[in-house]
Protein backbone atom coordinates (compact mmCIF):
# COMPACT_ATOMS: atom_id res chain seq x y z
CA UNK A 1 0.00 0.00 0.00
CA UNK A 2 1.00 3.65 -0.84
CA UNK A 3 2.12 6.17 1.90
CA UNK A 4 -0.97 8.59 1.12
CA UNK A 5 -3.56 5.13 0.99
CA UNK A 6 -1.55 4.27 4.52
CA UNK A 7 -2.45 7.44 5.90
CA UNK A 8 -5.92 7.53 4.83
CA UNK A 9 -6.23 4.35 6.98
CA UNK A 10 -4.46 5.29 10.00
CA UNK A 11 -6.72 9.08 9.64
CA UNK A 12 -9.63 6.51 9.56
CA UNK A 13 -8.36 4.15 12.02
CA UNK A 14 -8.14 7.42 14.55
CA UNK A 15 -11.65 8.51 14.14
CA UNK A 16 -9.92 12.34 12.15
CA UNK A 17 -11.91 13.36 9.34
CA UNK A 18 -10.12 16.26 7.58
CA UNK A 19 -11.61 19.00 6.62
CA UNK A 20 -11.54 22.10 4.59
CA UNK A 21 -8.51 24.37 5.80
CA UNK A 22 -7.04 21.85 7.82
CA UNK A 23 -2.88 20.91 7.43
CA UNK A 24 -1.51 17.54 8.29
CA UNK A 25 2.11 17.33 8.32
CA UNK A 26 3.63 14.31 7.56
CA UNK A 27 7.57 13.32 8.84
CA UNK A 28 9.98 13.74 6.17
CA UNK A 29 11.35 9.89 6.96
CA UNK A 30 8.64 8.07 6.46
CA UNK A 31 8.09 10.11 3.17
CA UNK A 32 11.81 8.91 2.45
CA UNK A 33 11.56 5.32 3.37
CA UNK A 34 8.22 4.80 1.48
CA UNK A 35 9.61 6.08 -1.48
CA UNK A 36 13.02 4.18 -1.35
CA UNK A 37 15.58 7.09 -0.64
CA UNK A 38 17.64 4.73 0.97
CA UNK A 39 21.36 4.02 0.68
CA UNK A 40 23.40 1.12 2.03
CA UNK A 41 26.85 2.73 2.63
CA UNK A 42 28.01 -1.10 1.95
CA UNK A 43 27.47 -0.15 -1.59
CA UNK A 44 28.97 3.44 -1.77
CA UNK A 45 32.75 4.23 -2.78
CA UNK A 46 34.08 7.42 -1.65
CA UNK A 47 35.23 9.38 -4.03
CA UNK A 48 39.03 11.52 -3.52
CA UNK A 49 36.63 14.52 -2.59
CA UNK A 50 34.70 12.79 0.02
CA UNK A 51 37.97 10.86 1.50
CA UNK A 52 39.82 14.15 1.65
CA UNK A 53 36.46 16.22 3.85
CA UNK A 54 35.73 13.26 6.43
CA UNK A 55 38.46 14.05 8.99
CA UNK A 56 37.33 17.68 9.25
CA UNK A 57 33.56 16.47 8.52
CA UNK A 58 33.83 13.66 11.50
CA UNK A 59 32.12 11.83 9.50
CA UNK A 60 32.59 8.16 7.55
CA UNK A 61 33.99 8.87 4.15
CA UNK A 62 30.99 7.18 2.49
CA UNK A 63 28.63 9.19 4.05
CA UNK A 64 30.30 11.98 2.90
CA UNK A 65 30.29 10.52 -0.69
CA UNK A 66 26.19 10.64 0.41
CA UNK A 67 25.82 13.93 1.48
CA UNK A 68 27.88 15.43 -1.41
CA UNK A 69 25.56 13.20 -4.35
CA UNK A 70 22.96 15.20 -2.10
CA UNK A 71 24.11 18.59 -2.70
CA UNK A 72 25.13 21.20 -5.43
CA UNK A 73 27.69 23.29 -3.10
CA UNK A 74 29.67 22.77 0.56
CA UNK A 75 28.73 26.07 2.78
CA UNK A 76 30.64 24.81 5.51
CA UNK A 77 32.86 22.39 6.95
CA UNK A 78 34.17 22.61 10.28
CA UNK A 79 35.00 20.69 13.70
CA UNK A 80 32.43 18.00 12.47
CA UNK A 81 30.25 19.65 11.13
CA UNK A 82 29.53 19.46 7.59
CA UNK A 83 26.39 22.14 6.00
CA UNK A 84 25.58 22.01 2.06
CA UNK A 85 23.30 23.66 -0.10
CA UNK A 86 20.82 20.79 -1.02
CA UNK A 87 20.00 19.55 -4.15
CA UNK A 88 16.26 21.18 -3.54
CA UNK A 89 17.84 24.76 -2.43
CA UNK A 90 18.12 25.00 1.18
CA UNK A 91 21.64 25.00 3.38
CA UNK A 92 21.39 22.34 6.31
CA UNK A 93 23.52 20.11 7.98
CA UNK A 94 24.54 16.81 6.17
CA UNK A 95 22.44 17.46 3.34
CA UNK A 96 19.70 15.84 5.15
CA UNK A 97 20.95 12.25 4.94
CA UNK A 98 21.43 10.45 8.25
CA UNK A 99 20.85 6.84 10.22
CA UNK A 100 17.94 7.10 12.40
CA UNK A 101 14.64 5.18 12.23
CA UNK A 102 15.85 4.07 9.06
CA UNK A 103 16.00 0.26 10.29
CA UNK A 104 17.39 -1.41 7.32
CA UNK A 105 20.94 -2.22 9.33
CA UNK A 106 23.84 -0.03 10.90
CA UNK A 107 24.95 1.11 7.36
CA UNK A 108 21.72 2.44 5.54
CA UNK A 109 21.25 6.03 5.44
CA UNK A 110 18.23 7.79 4.48
CA UNK A 111 18.18 10.51 2.09
CA UNK A 112 15.59 13.74 1.19
CA UNK A 113 12.47 12.26 -0.62
CA UNK A 114 13.38 13.00 -4.62
CA UNK A 115 10.95 15.94 -4.66
CA UNK A 116 8.91 16.53 -1.77
CA UNK A 117 6.34 18.86 -2.98
CA UNK A 118 5.43 16.34 -5.68
CA UNK A 119 5.10 13.90 -2.68
CA UNK A 120 2.89 16.62 -0.41
CA UNK A 121 1.11 16.87 -3.73
CA UNK A 122 -0.06 12.91 -3.92
CA UNK A 123 -1.02 12.69 -0.10
CA UNK A 124 -2.96 15.63 -0.77
CA UNK A 125 -4.92 14.11 -3.30
CA UNK A 126 -5.07 10.76 -1.59
CA UNK A 127 -7.03 12.52 1.59
CA UNK A 128 -9.64 14.33 -0.97
CA UNK A 129 -10.11 11.46 -2.68
CA UNK A 130 -11.22 9.65 0.63
CA UNK A 131 -12.20 12.78 2.40
CA UNK A 132 -13.49 15.13 -0.49
CA UNK A 133 -11.53 17.64 1.79
CA UNK A 134 -9.51 20.13 0.39
CA UNK A 135 -6.35 20.06 2.92
CA UNK A 136 -2.79 21.57 3.02
CA UNK A 137 -0.20 18.89 3.45
CA UNK A 138 3.47 19.56 4.43
CA UNK A 139 6.30 17.42 4.61
CA UNK A 140 8.50 18.35 7.65
CA UNK A 141 12.27 17.85 9.15
CA UNK A 142 14.55 19.18 11.05
CA UNK A 143 16.97 21.15 10.57
CA UNK A 144 19.85 23.31 12.47
CA UNK A 145 20.02 26.93 12.29
CA UNK A 146 22.68 29.76 12.01
CA UNK A 147 23.28 31.79 15.17
CA UNK A 148 20.57 29.34 17.36
CA UNK A 149 21.18 26.43 18.99
CA UNK A 150 19.22 23.18 18.60
CA UNK A 151 17.36 22.42 15.45
CA UNK A 152 13.70 23.09 14.80
CA UNK A 153 10.85 21.58 11.86
CA UNK A 154 10.46 23.29 9.08
CA UNK A 155 8.98 22.37 5.87
CA UNK A 156 10.95 21.43 3.22
CA UNK A 157 7.59 20.37 0.72
CA UNK A 158 4.71 21.75 0.68
CA UNK A 159 0.45 21.18 -1.05
CA UNK A 160 -2.22 23.23 -1.03
CA UNK A 161 -1.14 26.18 0.78
CA UNK A 162 0.43 29.39 0.44
CA UNK A 163 3.51 28.99 2.61
CA UNK A 164 4.12 32.42 3.20
CA UNK A 165 1.79 35.01 4.71
CA UNK A 166 2.44 38.23 3.84
CA UNK A 167 1.12 41.21 6.63
CA UNK A 168 1.55 43.92 4.75
CA UNK A 169 -0.60 46.76 4.00
CA UNK A 170 -2.67 44.75 6.80
CA UNK A 171 -3.47 47.26 9.37
CA UNK A 172 -2.24 46.25 13.32
CA UNK A 173 -4.56 47.12 15.87
CA UNK A 174 -4.27 50.92 16.29
CA UNK A 175 -4.16 51.81 12.56
CA UNK A 176 -0.53 51.45 11.59
CA UNK A 177 0.38 49.67 8.17
CA UNK A 178 2.42 47.07 8.46
CA UNK A 179 5.38 47.09 6.06
CA UNK A 180 7.22 44.42 5.79
CA UNK A 181 6.17 41.57 8.03
CA UNK A 182 5.94 38.18 6.16
CA UNK A 183 5.07 35.38 8.32
CA UNK A 184 6.97 31.84 7.46
CA UNK A 185 3.58 29.70 8.52
CA UNK A 186 4.66 26.37 6.66
CA UNK A 187 7.72 26.38 8.81
CA UNK A 188 5.38 27.67 11.94
CA UNK A 189 3.42 24.82 11.23
CA UNK A 190 5.97 22.10 10.52
CA UNK A 191 8.04 23.28 13.98
CA UNK A 192 4.47 23.12 15.78
CA UNK A 193 4.29 19.13 14.41
CA UNK A 194 7.51 18.03 15.31
CA UNK A 195 7.11 19.03 18.70
CA UNK A 196 4.22 15.78 18.77
CA UNK A 197 6.62 13.59 16.55
CA UNK A 198 9.12 13.60 18.31
CA UNK A 199 12.18 12.67 16.92
CA UNK A 200 13.52 8.94 18.62
CA UNK A 201 10.69 5.74 19.07
CA UNK A 202 7.34 7.97 19.37
CA UNK A 203 6.19 6.06 16.47
CA UNK A 204 3.99 9.41 15.45
CA UNK A 205 4.78 10.35 11.86
CA UNK A 206 2.31 12.57 10.96
CA UNK A 207 -0.17 15.48 12.83
CA UNK A 208 -3.39 17.17 11.94
CA UNK A 209 -3.26 20.87 12.44
CA UNK A 210 -6.79 22.39 12.63
CA UNK A 211 -7.79 25.68 13.09
CA UNK A 212 -5.14 27.90 12.05
CA UNK A 213 -6.12 29.99 9.27
CA UNK A 214 -4.24 29.03 6.49
CA UNK A 215 -4.52 30.41 2.55
CA UNK A 216 -4.85 27.81 -0.03
CA UNK A 217 -2.01 28.00 -2.67
CA UNK A 218 0.68 26.13 -4.49
CA UNK A 219 2.54 25.11 -1.39
CA UNK A 220 6.34 25.08 -3.51
CA UNK A 221 8.43 24.82 -0.49
CA UNK A 222 11.41 26.37 -2.93
CA UNK A 223 8.90 29.69 -1.67
CA UNK A 224 10.55 29.19 1.86
CA UNK A 225 14.18 29.79 -0.12
CA UNK A 226 15.80 32.64 0.34
CA UNK A 227 17.22 34.18 -2.95
CA UNK A 228 20.83 33.44 -2.61
CA UNK A 229 21.23 37.12 -4.39
CA UNK A 230 19.60 38.38 -1.03
CA UNK A 231 21.01 36.29 0.75
CA UNK A 232 23.19 38.27 3.25
CA UNK A 233 24.84 34.58 5.19
CA UNK A 234 25.66 32.89 1.84
CA UNK B 1 -2.18 45.79 37.70
CA UNK B 2 0.46 44.31 36.21
CA UNK B 3 1.16 42.40 33.30
CA UNK B 4 1.18 39.17 35.44
CA UNK B 5 -1.54 40.39 36.95
CA UNK B 6 -3.41 40.87 34.33
CA UNK B 7 -2.44 37.71 32.09
CA UNK B 8 -3.67 35.84 35.57
CA UNK B 9 -7.32 37.88 35.43
CA UNK B 10 -7.27 37.36 30.97
CA UNK B 11 -6.69 33.06 32.07
CA UNK B 12 -9.78 33.62 34.71
CA UNK B 13 -11.69 35.20 32.11
CA UNK B 14 -11.49 32.88 29.22
CA UNK B 15 -11.67 29.75 32.22
CA UNK B 16 -8.55 28.20 31.62
CA UNK B 17 -6.90 26.73 34.39
CA UNK B 18 -3.11 26.94 34.26
CA UNK B 19 -1.63 22.56 35.17
CA UNK B 20 1.56 22.06 35.63
CA UNK B 21 3.19 21.26 32.40
CA UNK B 22 1.54 23.62 30.83
CA UNK B 23 3.28 26.36 28.84
CA UNK B 24 2.46 29.93 28.57
CA UNK B 25 3.30 32.06 25.73
CA UNK B 26 3.51 36.08 26.05
CA UNK B 27 4.11 38.17 22.87
CA UNK B 28 7.32 40.11 23.38
CA UNK B 29 5.01 43.40 22.48
CA UNK B 30 3.08 43.40 25.28
CA UNK B 31 5.00 42.74 27.85
CA UNK B 32 7.88 45.65 26.13
CA UNK B 33 4.92 48.05 26.27
CA UNK B 34 4.18 47.05 29.94
CA UNK B 35 7.31 47.62 31.30
CA UNK B 36 7.76 50.87 29.26
CA UNK B 37 10.29 49.84 26.75
CA UNK B 38 8.74 52.15 24.47
CA UNK B 39 10.94 55.38 22.57
CA UNK B 40 9.57 58.58 20.80
CA UNK B 41 11.67 59.37 18.19
CA UNK B 42 11.11 62.77 18.46
CA UNK B 43 13.07 62.29 21.32
CA UNK B 44 15.84 61.03 19.88
CA UNK B 45 19.44 62.84 18.30
CA UNK B 46 20.94 60.68 15.73
CA UNK B 47 24.88 60.05 15.86
CA UNK B 48 27.02 60.31 12.98
CA UNK B 49 27.13 56.73 12.63
CA UNK B 50 23.25 56.07 12.44
CA UNK B 51 23.22 59.35 9.96
CA UNK B 52 25.45 57.41 8.36
CA UNK B 53 24.31 54.06 7.76
CA UNK B 54 20.61 55.30 7.52
CA UNK B 55 20.43 55.47 3.40
CA UNK B 56 22.02 51.77 2.97
CA UNK B 57 19.75 50.98 5.94
CA UNK B 58 16.99 52.11 4.57
CA UNK B 59 15.52 53.67 7.91
CA UNK B 60 15.49 57.18 9.55
CA UNK B 61 18.20 57.61 11.20
CA UNK B 62 16.90 58.15 14.42
CA UNK B 63 15.31 54.38 14.32
CA UNK B 64 19.03 53.54 13.55
CA UNK B 65 19.90 55.19 16.07
CA UNK B 66 17.51 53.46 18.54
CA UNK B 67 18.80 50.42 16.73
CA UNK B 68 22.18 51.09 17.53
CA UNK B 69 21.83 51.42 21.07
CA UNK B 70 19.83 48.55 21.72
CA UNK B 71 23.29 46.53 19.93
CA UNK B 72 26.00 45.44 20.74
CA UNK B 73 27.32 45.07 17.18
CA UNK B 74 26.57 45.22 13.53
CA UNK B 75 26.13 41.99 11.86
CA UNK B 76 25.16 42.74 8.29
CA UNK B 77 23.61 46.23 6.60
CA UNK B 78 22.87 46.34 3.45
CA UNK B 79 19.78 47.75 0.84
CA UNK B 80 17.55 48.47 3.41
CA UNK B 81 18.74 45.31 5.88
CA UNK B 82 19.99 46.64 8.92
CA UNK B 83 20.81 42.95 11.33
CA UNK B 84 23.00 43.45 14.69
CA UNK B 85 23.43 41.38 17.79
CA UNK B 86 21.07 42.71 20.19
CA UNK B 87 22.66 43.09 23.81
CA UNK B 88 20.61 40.10 24.78
CA UNK B 89 22.96 38.01 22.20
CA UNK B 90 21.13 36.98 19.39
CA UNK B 91 21.19 38.47 15.83
CA UNK B 92 18.35 39.63 13.91
CA UNK B 93 16.65 42.56 12.23
CA UNK B 94 16.80 46.29 13.66
CA UNK B 95 17.68 44.72 16.96
CA UNK B 96 13.91 43.88 17.36
CA UNK B 97 12.88 47.50 17.28
CA UNK B 98 9.67 48.40 15.63
CA UNK B 99 6.53 50.36 14.97
CA UNK B 100 3.30 48.01 15.10
CA UNK B 101 0.90 47.72 17.67
CA UNK B 102 2.66 50.69 20.01
CA UNK B 103 -0.04 52.67 19.71
CA UNK B 104 1.79 55.95 20.91
CA UNK B 105 1.83 57.66 18.06
CA UNK B 106 3.63 57.76 14.84
CA UNK B 107 6.93 58.11 15.81
CA UNK B 108 6.79 55.70 18.65
CA UNK B 109 8.57 52.19 18.50
CA UNK B 110 8.74 49.34 20.36
CA UNK B 111 11.48 47.70 22.20
CA UNK B 112 12.52 44.52 23.17
CA UNK B 113 11.78 43.81 27.09
CA UNK B 114 15.29 45.02 29.57
CA UNK B 115 15.13 41.01 30.48
CA UNK B 116 12.55 38.79 28.77
CA UNK B 117 13.73 35.44 31.46
CA UNK B 118 13.32 37.88 34.25
CA UNK B 119 9.77 38.90 32.76
CA UNK B 120 9.14 35.14 31.84
CA UNK B 121 9.91 34.47 35.54
CA UNK B 122 7.51 37.27 36.60
CA UNK B 123 4.85 35.96 34.87
CA UNK B 124 5.41 32.12 36.10
CA UNK B 125 5.28 33.49 39.84
CA UNK B 126 2.05 35.02 39.28
CA UNK B 127 0.38 31.80 37.80
CA UNK B 128 1.80 30.20 40.32
CA UNK B 129 0.16 32.20 43.43
CA UNK B 130 -3.32 31.98 41.55
CA UNK B 131 -3.46 28.90 40.37
CA UNK B 132 -0.60 26.67 42.53
CA UNK B 133 0.72 25.59 39.25
CA UNK B 134 3.83 25.07 38.18
CA UNK B 135 3.91 26.24 34.51
CA UNK B 136 6.62 27.36 31.48
CA UNK B 137 6.46 30.70 30.04
CA UNK B 138 8.53 31.93 27.13
CA UNK B 139 7.82 35.34 25.47
CA UNK B 140 8.04 35.06 21.86
CA UNK B 141 8.97 37.49 18.97
CA UNK B 142 9.35 36.80 15.10
CA UNK B 143 12.45 37.00 13.96
CA UNK B 144 13.65 36.34 9.79
CA UNK B 145 16.61 33.68 9.71
CA UNK B 146 19.46 33.56 7.24
CA UNK B 147 18.87 31.55 4.14
CA UNK B 148 15.03 31.25 4.71
CA UNK B 149 11.81 33.88 3.69
CA UNK B 150 9.62 35.07 6.10
CA UNK B 151 10.61 35.09 10.18
CA UNK B 152 8.94 32.98 12.37
CA UNK B 153 8.50 32.67 16.44
CA UNK B 154 11.25 32.23 18.43
CA UNK B 155 11.89 32.42 21.91
CA UNK B 156 13.50 35.72 23.97
CA UNK B 157 12.68 34.88 26.95
CA UNK B 158 11.80 31.68 29.29
CA UNK B 159 11.31 30.62 32.80
CA UNK B 160 10.66 26.95 34.35
CA UNK B 161 11.02 24.97 31.21
CA UNK B 162 14.25 23.35 29.38
CA UNK B 163 14.74 25.17 26.29
CA UNK B 164 16.63 22.39 24.61
CA UNK B 165 15.64 19.02 24.27
CA UNK B 166 18.46 16.87 24.19
CA UNK B 167 17.73 13.27 22.26
CA UNK B 168 21.22 11.97 22.42
CA UNK B 169 21.32 8.65 23.85
CA UNK B 170 18.19 7.77 23.34
CA UNK B 171 16.66 5.13 20.78
CA UNK B 172 14.78 5.16 17.98
CA UNK B 173 12.74 3.10 17.27
CA UNK B 174 15.18 0.34 15.56
CA UNK B 175 17.71 0.69 18.31
CA UNK B 176 19.47 2.78 16.87
CA UNK B 177 20.90 5.26 19.41
CA UNK B 178 20.54 9.04 18.67
CA UNK B 179 24.34 10.94 18.82
CA UNK B 180 23.70 14.44 18.35
CA UNK B 181 19.97 15.27 18.13
CA UNK B 182 18.78 18.62 20.01
CA UNK B 183 15.81 19.86 19.52
CA UNK B 184 14.95 23.59 20.53
CA UNK B 185 11.68 22.64 22.17
CA UNK B 186 11.19 26.40 23.22
CA UNK B 187 11.80 27.90 19.86
CA UNK B 188 9.06 25.45 18.32
CA UNK B 189 6.93 26.74 21.21
CA UNK B 190 7.32 29.81 20.32
CA UNK B 191 6.68 29.37 16.60
CA UNK B 192 3.44 27.37 17.18
CA UNK B 193 1.87 30.10 19.34
CA UNK B 194 2.66 32.40 17.14
CA UNK B 195 0.25 30.96 14.38
CA UNK B 196 -2.31 31.96 17.06
CA UNK B 197 -1.22 35.17 18.53
CA UNK B 198 -1.25 36.75 14.41
CA UNK B 199 0.82 39.89 14.30
CA UNK B 200 -1.83 42.54 12.93
CA UNK B 201 -4.90 43.47 15.10
CA UNK B 202 -5.73 39.90 16.53
CA UNK B 203 -5.59 41.10 20.18
CA UNK B 204 -4.00 37.61 20.45
CA UNK B 205 -1.33 38.53 23.14
CA UNK B 206 -0.91 35.27 24.79
CA UNK B 207 -1.18 31.46 24.28
CA UNK B 208 -1.75 28.16 26.98
CA UNK B 209 -0.32 25.27 25.47
CA UNK B 210 -1.31 21.86 27.25
CA UNK B 211 0.28 18.35 25.79
CA UNK B 212 3.63 18.99 25.02
CA UNK B 213 5.85 17.09 27.37
CA UNK B 214 8.71 19.51 28.29
CA UNK B 215 11.08 19.40 31.24
CA UNK B 216 11.03 21.90 33.94
CA UNK B 217 14.48 23.51 33.97
CA UNK B 218 15.77 26.86 34.59
CA UNK B 219 14.33 28.72 31.29
CA UNK B 220 17.13 31.31 30.65
CA UNK B 221 16.54 31.97 26.52
CA UNK B 222 20.05 32.47 26.15
CA UNK B 223 20.96 28.86 26.35
CA UNK B 224 19.02 28.77 22.53
CA UNK B 225 22.62 31.23 21.55
CA UNK B 226 25.22 29.26 19.71
CA UNK B 227 28.48 30.06 21.18
CA UNK B 228 29.70 32.39 19.31
CA UNK B 229 32.94 30.49 18.64
CA UNK B 230 30.55 27.76 17.25
CA UNK B 231 28.60 29.58 15.02
CA UNK B 232 29.62 29.44 11.41
CA UNK B 233 27.73 31.72 10.04
CA UNK B 234 29.10 35.00 11.75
Amino acid sequence: MSLPDLLVRALDAASLRPAAGDVLVVAQKVVSKAEGCVVDLAEVTPTEEARRLAPEAGKDPRLVEVILRESTRIVRVHAGVLITEHRLGFICANAGVDHSNVGLGPDAVCLLPRDPDASARAIRAAVRAAFGAAIGVIINDSHGRPHREGAVGVCIGAAGLEPLHSLVGRPDRYGYTMRTSIEAVADELAAAATLLQGQCDEGMPAVLIRGIPIAEGEGEARRLLRDPALDLFR
